[in-house]
This record gives structure tokens, sequence and C-alpha cells, in this order.
């Protein structure tokens, strides 16, 4: 019988902690990671103080109080490590201490907690940003803007390469605080800004026709307004699309609205509700500036490229961001390794049998397989609805490498691995065409598969696929696999409204 | 730094597995759990074959084509033990085996097979699914009915205890059969059925007054038709109250429906359609005959029943079913337990001293304890949303002991535990009079306690609450606790809301 075994699949290597302290001008954060080197990694804790640092930058100096809110964040967190040690500790300051005449008394107070804090150029803040891209988003040349609270850098990725970067004074807060004194912005403020942001993009050599994508949690702020006003079926950030138009929309609507107005907004952090008219001026201009139709949102940034220096060795990259994300899903829910590979084999042989049928290539290809990866992982929370759990956990956390799309109809195989009748349900709206037939198709192979891995024993060896008035599968085995044969026939019905044939499902006696 | 050890908790007890063979008239069902004898349990396999076994009953036989079912099922079981062995098999036959002159077929198979059937007299056949309610719903006395395919049991659990229980020839499949041949059901034919069910019902002594619980697949799938109707927030069967008159209008809305329109109703799974008219027809005879104004639907019944009398000695009562089921559901996803202890122990510190405050009793003190207990499971399935996973987690399975209401409760002040305001959202409809009011005092409770724990040091030793113009509490720690005093001072504005005064936290050295 095959039991939770939760630590299975789980090879014995130390999972070290590291705890970045990311210093920024609107948000000072702590955050825990746990990781395995080139294997895993989960984040384990975050505190999160909105001192905005960057007040009184567009005089140059940090302002007393914000000092002291940042002081004050620093002995909590200092506090914190203190009192629950982890293996190593990155202090990385930005924008407000870099640009400041007073930003040093910030780093004697984290000196003098002990915590070695590195002041970031803005070229390495930049280059932390695009590494953490590289690794998160499918793209393989695409510019990338963070807007920070004090600063904004712009890079450009080649290859999944930092090709340059660079900071520019365009943060979200001192935009506000040197642009938009008004409340709400006066119009000619508003086009001073943008003539300010505007100013500053000319200066870089922007090569047009990128994708672009941008980090922080401004923009953050920005996609979860869009995505609110969509109903959008995700709760995921990382890796969602917002398109120039509704960009312009979101600034036509909202820029006029007054900050108590603003703080109303569902979905948006009291402290954004101050920055949302610079960061939604500063995108739009942004997308003017560069030609782009939309922008990717990236849910990661400085905070996880410091993260992957120490998971990765140089050039920090993972081979292949997808298939770790789907691993590092996988691990969090280790369930039947062994299971596993063998459904997926069986997988991938009724694809490929079936292929004339279909018709389908490496794209289909691969996200069956990855279902099949994932497609047990809901074992952990029950039984009864594991399927559910199992796309309940799939759509939990980004994918790095998956687009929205792909990341529903992962859950949706998932969802249909073992009963009911596939449908995109709430997922519409994300799919593109043909998805429907594809997600049927593939449900039933990974269906097909899993019953023939009914008894979990591998008794089931292989399958052969034979094509003709109706689909045949022999079933390799030592004796005639009777669960696994019954099990499978009852997704005829299935089968033949995905296929359009019948099925019938033999046993291919092999020797012992 | 607190990382996710899955194993943390599990003591090194042997995980033993049992499979139930449960061979009833209208389903055969394998059911596999794993157990830790008076300690944990959970289901880690079903299949299902809606074998009809009953097929014929109504003549005393079981039809040929019912056996042939009957035996593939059969064959189809122990294939499936053979390719995946458990420590033990009980294998249990119920009214069509007990009943049918020619049972002993299905018998003999089941020998061949190695499969040691043993064959339920009605009594025992009652008294396992009576001490299945007796352990999973917090009833001390009720009248509790099983209506199987072929016979239907009733029970009288007095204090727990199984005081008297009779096996009549009511079940769905064989009133169906003897009854109501037309399609749909003609009127005079299921007066005739009633007139059946209220003359055996009319030879049983029972008491008046006594709450119903209501077993079997039949009546849950009648109780899954009226949550469907009704829209109803939860997706758990057990623990489902069924009001007489929903009942009356399930009968008047639906009995008059064909076997192909009862078939298209969305969540009766095909096989009950057939037997639907049959199950309404005598739930409704039950309901008038015993005068209760409802029924407890349990989702539990037999194959619960055995499995309780592995993991329990004599009488095979848990002490305590809640407490069980919340540490039941801990188990699952261990996460941290001294923490968990120590923010208990401050959440009850907090509870105790703002009596006079809340004025709450035994009832809100267990199900802050309980929510104290569960807080953090969420944590298996990310840190991000942890606290919605964990809400997630708390409803995915029956929680026995707990009402749906109280379970709603739970997972809404596990889901607010760390942030947002505590409203009871879609789960409104479930909640009491002044819940509301209710669920925003414990969840900050429970937030304060956690915040007092925010390092999961154990540094916070304790909590003394000072009552007066303002609320102050009193951390004692050797060292001023900066991080939980801060995180803790955040939660003033909802504790305002929630009691209506100011709250200040303060350090109360205590020696190393």
């Amino acid at each position: 019988m095959l039991q939770i075994t939760p630590e299975e699949g789980q090879k014995r290597v130390k999972t070290r902690s590291l705890a970045v302290l990311d210093l920024g001008s609107g948000t000072f954060r702590l955050v825990v990671y746990a990781y395995q080197p080139g294997r895993f990694f989960h984040l384990a804790e975050e505190l999160r103080e909105a001192v905005a640092l960057g007040e009184g930058l567009a005089t140059g100096r940090i302002a007393p109080e914000a000092l002291e809110r940042g002081r004050k964040a620093l002995r909590a967190f200092a506090d914190f490590l203190w009192a629950a040690p982890v293996d190593e500790v990155l202090t990385l300051a930005t924008s407000a201490v870099r640009d400041a005449e007073n930003g040093a008394l910030i780093l004697q107070e984290a000196e003098a907690l002990g915590l070695a804090p590195k002041v970031l150029s803005g070229e390495e803040e930049a280059r932390l940003g695009a590494l953490a891209v590289a690794n998160a988003l499918p793209l393989g040349d695409a510019l990338v803007v963070d807007q920070g609270g004090g600063s904004a850098q712009v890079s450009l990725l080649r290859g999944r390469r930092f090709a340059w970067g660079r900071a520019m004074p365009l943060g979200a807060l001192r935009l506000t605080e040197g642009f938009l004194p008004s409340d709400p912005p006066a119009k000619q403020e508003v086009r001073a800004l943008e003539r300010e942001v505007e100013r500053h993009l000319k200066a870089l050599p922007l090569p047009p026709g990128l994708p672009l994508v941008g980090l922080g949690g401004n923009l953050r702020a920005v996609a979860r307004l869009h995505q609110k006003r969509q109903g959008y079926p995700l709760d995921l950030l990382h890796g969602h699309y917002l398109p120039r138009e509704a960009v312009e929309e979101l600034y036509r609507d909202l820029m006029a609205l007054s900050l108590r107005a603003r703080a109303e907004l569902p979905g948006l952090q009291p402290d954004r509700a101050r920055t949302l008219p610079a960061a939604l001026a500063f995108l739009r201009a942004l997308l003017r500036r560069t030609g782009a139709l939309g922008l990717w949102v990236s849910g990661v940034g400085i905070r996880e490229g410091a993260l992957f220096t120490r998971l990765l060795p140089p050039p920090h990259l993972l081979p292949d961001p997808r298939a770790f994300a789907v691993d590092n899903l996988f691990l969090r829910y280790p369930f039947a390794v062994e299971h596993r590979e063998r459904v997926k084999a069986l997988a991938l042989a009724l694809f490929e049998g079936l292929r004339p049928l279909h018709g389908y290539g490496e794209e289909e290809r691969r996200l069956l397989l990855e279902a099949a990866h994932l497609h047990d992982i809901g074992m952990h929370l029950g039984y009864h609805e594991h399927h559910k759990h199992g796309a309940y956990l799939v759509l939990s956390e980004p994918l790095y490498g998956l687009t929205h799309r792909e990341q529903a109809l992962l859950a949706l195989l998932v969802r249909y691995h073992r009963r009911g009748n596939p449908e995109p349900g709430g997922f519409r709206s994300l799919l593109a065409r043909g998805d429907r037939k594809r997600l049927k198709r593939l449900a039933v192979l990974l269906r097909l598969a899993e019953m023939l891995e009914r008894t979990r024993s591998g008794r089931v060896q292989g399958v052969r696929v034979e094509l003709g008035e109706e689909v045949r599968l022999h079933l390799q085995a030592e004796a005639d696999p009777w669960v696994e044969r019954v099990e499978a026939e009852k997704q005829a019905g299935l089968f033949q409204e995905a296929f359009g044939l019948g099925l019938r499902l033999l046993w291919a006696p092999t020797s012992p």
C-alpha cells in the first residue's frame, strides 16, 4: 500500500537558509529563503515595513522621521535574526541610501546591528533584477524595468544575459515628492513628471521591439488593480500581462482621484495609494516611449536575484527554469516518485502512439509530461479530492517559465487526471484557440496512463498503440493486469469524445 | 530559521494499512486506510464498483448478470490487493449476500480469491454504522438510519453506545425493484412503497424526540442535491443538516421525474439516479414517522466503523472525537509543534485576561485553541498565502464533532490569523447571531498571540493583561522583544474595532 511519505524524494541534502534584507527606498523587507543548491528553494519568512525612506530625497537628504522609521525597521529585523538565526544574511541598500547625503546614517545603524550592509550601485541593482527575470520568465531578450521608491532601473537582457543596466532617479516615491505635491495631482504637475521620465528614457539606447518586463511593488500594484477590474481568474501576479490599453484606461480613470479615493481602491496596499499616480504615469510614458504593446509583470526582483547567486554557480542561470519550477513544486509535495515516472513513461508512449490522431507537438508533449509529474501532489491534502487539491497547488504559486495559460492548462490536466469531464470552467478567458480540445485529449492520455498504473505497482511495463477502426492498447505485463485494464476501459467514452474512435485494451503477455 | 520539516511531530509509530472490502447490495467498495492506533488515520485508496448486486433481490435471488458484475468486481479488488498489499483485509458482505438464496456464490468467489469474507448480520451491520456515527458526530443519543441497496438499518445510540439495531428489507435498490417498476414512478406505486416503509418502522420501538442521523450513499445523494439547490458554501456532506421541509420540497419536485431527467440532475452519480425516488420516499416516510425536524447526514458508515475497531480498543470510542479530528488534520501538515503550543498558551492567556470584555465561554475558548492548533498548517503549501491555504485545508475534509458553522468559523480564524479584516464572506449563511463579532474578537486574540510569537523563538514567555481606559499587555521576556511588540502594536486598530478600547504593549522584564 502506498502511504504518504513526505520525505520521499527529498535527498539527504542539507537545506540552507539565506536572509535578504532589502533596504529599499519605499519598503524595507526581510525575507528568508530555505534552499538546497541547484535543486530547491522556498520562501520561509517575510517581514515588510513601509518605511518610505526616500521621503525627502528630492531635497537630497533623507528626512529625519524617515531615518527614524528606517532605524526602527532595522532594529526589528536584526532582532528577528537574533531570535531566529539563519545561515547567511545579505543586507542590500539601494537608491535612498546610495543617493542621499545622509544615507550613511542608515549604514552605520546597520553596521552597529551587525548586518554588514552593502550599497548596490545602480548597475548592480539592475543586474540582480535582470537575473531574477532571466530565471523566472520565458524570455531570452527583454527590456527589464524595475521601479523602486527612489530609483528605477532599466536593463537589457540578451539571450538571458545582462547586457547593460542603468539606474535613474525615477522611483515612484521620488517622483511623487518631486512632481506631484497636489492632491489630487494637478494636470501640469503630471505633465512635468512625464517630461522628466521621457527625458531620462530618451538618453537610453533602447532597442525597439523587445518584450518589456516590469518589476517592483509599484508596478505590481498597478497589475493587481488591472486583475481586480477584469475579475482575473488566477491569484497570481508573476507572469501577468498588462496590455498598453489597460494602462491607458487605468491612467484615464485613476490619475484624477484623491489620495483618499485611491486608498479605497480594492486590492491596493495603503502605502501604494500614495505613489500610484507616479507609478502609473511612469509606466504609461515607458510604454509610449518603447512602443511596447504591453508589459509582463514579474513577481521576482532583486531579492530573488540575490537568492539565485547562492542557489546557482555563475552565471547563476537555471538551465531550464520551467523544469526547475515544476520539480520545485513537486518537491514540496513529494509523492510516489517511481509511480510518477511510470505514469510519465506511459503517457509519453500513448502520446507518441496516437500522434497520427492528434498531430500535437513539443508544446503539448511537455505539458502532458509536466501534468504527469505533478498529478498526485494533491495526495498530501487528502485522497478523495486529490485531483482538485492538486489543481489548487499548481495554481498556488508562480511557475517560472509557464505562461498563465499554460499554468491553467496544467492545473486543469491535474484536476481531470482521474475523473470528471475535462472542461476549462473558470479559466476559459485565459485559453487559446483549440485549448478545449487540447485539454480533453491530453487529459484522456494522462488518465489512461494513470489507470494503467492503477495499482501503482509497475506491472504494466509498457503500452503499444495499434491504430485502426478502433484504437487498441496492448498492455505489456507478465500476468493479465486486470484492474488496470478494467479501469482504463472505463475511459472509452471520454476517449471516443476526444479522438472520435473506440478504445480496446488487451493484455500483451511478456516473459517473466 | 524555521523550515518545513514534514516529519516533525510524526512520532516513530509504525503506520498500518487496513483494506475494507464493503460488498454492498448497491455498490462494492475497496477502501484502504493508513492508520496509527489511537492516533491518526487517513484514507489512502478507494475503488468503487456500482455492481447493483441486489438486482433481483425482490425475487429472493441475485440475478445472473448481477452475480457476474459482483464476481468481476471481486476479481478486480483481489487483483488490486495482490499488486498493492496491505497489512490486513476485512471483507464484509451485507444484505444482498445475506438475504439472497444464491448469496453463497459471491462468498465462494471471495473465498477462492483469498478474501476471507464475513457476512454481517443485520445487527452487526447496524452496530458498525452506529459506531462510526458515535465517533464522528457530536451526538450522544440518536437514531441512526443506514439505507443501503438491499436493507436499511435503524439503530439507537444512547450515550454514544449502541443500544439496539435492526436491519429491514428497505434498501433503495430493493424498494425500487419491488415497488417502482414504472418510469417515472406511478403515484400508487409510491404509495405502496411508503406503506411498506411505514409498516416496518411501526414495528420498531422508536423513542420520540431524538436527533436523526442518515448514512449511506443513497441519503448522501439526497443531501448533495439539497446542497446544490442552496448553493451551499461548503464542499462537505458529512455533518450536513437536511431539514424536513427540504426533503418535502425535493420529494415534490423530483418524484415525478423520469429516470432520464433524474440522470441530468447536477451532482447526482448515474447509479444513484435509478434509486433516488425510493431513497427520497423512504427518507420522507422516516421523517414523518419519527417526527424529526430534519436529518444529520453522516459521511461515515460501516467501513469507518470497521476502521474504528482497529484504530481503538473496545468499546472503540474516541474519547474526544473533536480533539482527535483537529489533531488528525494537524498531523497531515505537522508544523512547528513548539511554536503552536506557545501560540495556544498566549491565546489562552489573552482570552482569560480579556474575559471581562468579551464574556465568552467554553465554546469560544475551544474554537480559539483549535484555531491556534491549526493556524500554520498552510505553511506546507507556501509562505505568502499560508493563512488562505490553511483555511482551505480546514475545509478540505470533515472534522468530526464540529458543526459546519464551527468548521467555517475555524477556517475563518485560520484565514485571518495574520492579516486582513476578519469577515464571514461567503460563509455568512452558515453563521449564527453574534458570529461576526465573535469572529473578529477571536481573530484579534489569535493574531496577537501569533505576533507575540513573531520570531517563533519563545522569548515572550507569557503575557499579563491589564484592563483600564486602555488594554495593556505586559510581555514577559528577558530582553525587550522588539519585533513581537512592534508587530503586535500594528493590531491596535483591529483591537479597537473588536473591543472598543486602545491597546498598548509593554515589556515586563523577567530574570534570566
